[in-house]
């Protein structure tokens, strides 16, 4: 018998054989897209000491919980949150069979693509939005569609399509910290399903470490072809405090290292702080108006206020997209 | 640099390099307690396919998800579910300050050993007690007390600590299945915490492969000490349909290996027959009155009454505890 075996799996005891294996990679630069900036260093200092056995710092296989914010933190979040283009999509290609929606808001802001009176519509229209393109579906249905979507959408203003627009710093920085064995998590305000259908190929996360926001869903047996409904209603927003109940509920563990970009993750960075063991709270800062958008105390999408003022009084590590990052997204890249 | 790599993480794109390695452990027997009658057989050679590239029922690692119910299915759950034990122990160690359970229900039946009483309370008086003695507790300390209570607490009848009361065989098929690339879970009806505080190293099932019920729970930043407080509320009964619901919610995937032992199963038993992977459903039948209990359709814990029907209609894989297993419990071996 020919068993698989692997040393990525210490926090499950059980027949594993853990073996250590040198790198061919000696040498390289793990974070070759990151300047040799403060945050840089901050970094693989902090993973060196984590991972090293000998250092008062060190945290076990099992303790290394890396907690990521989507939206604004691992892809770009402007001019609107890209779950939005799809809800607007979807209330276009849906339209045919709802010939009231012609004069009833906030419908027809979005088939006029009058985005002012859409914004008017306020947070109730915009609720209303994305309950109604994201549920009356089973949860496989809704994964064909998003799946669909991703494949021929673009960005309204860059042109390409949306799973593009991922920052290549964060895509090293995830691919470096599982090489120093941390389990890396999406903790997100996005929906849970909308981001299991595109982004575990292209993060390299897979579903069960995925976390959202979701909406209800119901069971029905169906004669033996079982469906789990979406229903029209939030049943967890993943965001602000929920981040961290969520983080609880879900993961049972607190973070050791945790990254977000506005105030909606200060509180999980505020929980990962608070961690016995050393942690790590990073804050992606927006200041590329050039490459990428410029934004953070007065923005109405990934606003950082609060969470700017306590990174700077608690010494968390601010990152200045601008300065910290050779290149933006993938195809920047040669 | 030396990079610990890893190959029982395919799931999770990255750097890491796999790598096949011999085990020491040739033709050595994974399932040694059990028997070599039907049950074994299915499920080894559910395995053997399963994880054979060259065989039409391979499955990838990523989606080789194994869910267990915990409650009579990976330990006893007679004569009451352990948690309620607990949430008795529990409730007479808080008598103290709370004289006014002397004359009022369902904390008067505890108070005075009276378990007649205390069904009579119903499931109103059950919940009463377990939310009473679960919540006003933050997170941590609720884990602290549990952590307390297995050191000491023993079983009414059987006399040893409730952790000895797993089952031997049930290891042994966890160990192997991981073994064979296979990420194990825990579902069930019990509380996630109460749980995660018990079982991880039982089991080797770290606390984010743990999902069961849960109360709501608030956020408190603390003055810089967040704490994640327990409400007497529930927030979710995971059990029955709710199982499919939670493993869609938390794992996003279908699980193609299911254990349980009760109609309270049956929903997360159903989701994993329709999953497009060849599956394997496993009931574990209380058949043996001299080594544990004998009991199912007419149980009020634990029964088994639809989930036998359909098993049987549907060549689901039973396992007759009596005849399958050469020993319940760990400690019954030499």
């Amino acid at each position: 018998m020919v068993s698989l075996l692997c040393i990525n799996c210490k926090q499950e005891a059980g027949t594993e054989v853990h073996q250590e294996i040198k790198s061919d990679t000696i040498q390289t630069d793990p974070l070759p897209s990151w300047n040799d900036t403060a945050a840089k260093k901050d970094i693989m200092a902090y993973v060196n000491a984590a991972t090293d056995e000998n250092n008062s710092n060190f945290i076990p296989v099992k303790d290394r919980i890396a907690t990521f914010d989507n939206d604004g933190t691992l892809w770009s979040e402007q001019p609107a949150y890209f779950q939005l283009y799809f809800a607007i999509d979807r209330i276009k290609s849906m339209a045919a069979d709802h010939p009231e929606w012609q004069n009833k808001q906030p419908f027809k802001a979005v088939l006029d693509n009058d985005m002012e009176a859409l914004n008017a519509s306020g947070m109730h229209g915009l609720l209303t939005l994305v309950m109604t393109s994201h549920a009356g579906l089973s949860a496989t249905q809704f994964q064909t569609i998003v799946n669909d979507w991703i494949k021929t959408a673009k960005h309204p203003t860059k042109d390409v399509s949306y799973d593009k627009l991922v920052y290549q710093p964060m895509l090293e920085l995830l691919q470096y910290l599982r090489a120093h064995q941390f389990k890396t998590y999406i903790v997100s305000g996005g929906g849970v399903d909308f981001m299991r259908a595109i982004v575990t190929e292209v993060y390299g996360i897979p579903a069960e470490q995925i976390i959202g926001s979701r909406v209800k869903t119901s069971w029905d047996y169906n004669n033996g072809n079982p469906v789990i409904n979406r229903l029209p209603e939030l049943d967890f927003n993943n965001d602000k405090e929920g981040k961290a109940i969520n983080i609880h509920h879900i993961i049972g563990k607190k973070p050791v290292f945790a990254a977000g970009n506005s105030d909606g993750d200060l509180q999980m960075l505020q929980y990962t702080a608070s961690n016995p063991h050393k942690s790590f709270m990073l804050y992606i800062h927006h200041t590329d108006e050039q490459r990428e958008w410029a934004y953070d105390r007065e923005s109405h999408i990934g606003k950082l206020d609060k969470g700017l003022d306590q990174a700077i009084k608690d010494g968390w590590t601010v990152s200045d997209m601008k300065n910290d990052w050779k290149v933006i997204y993938p195809f920047e890249m040669n």
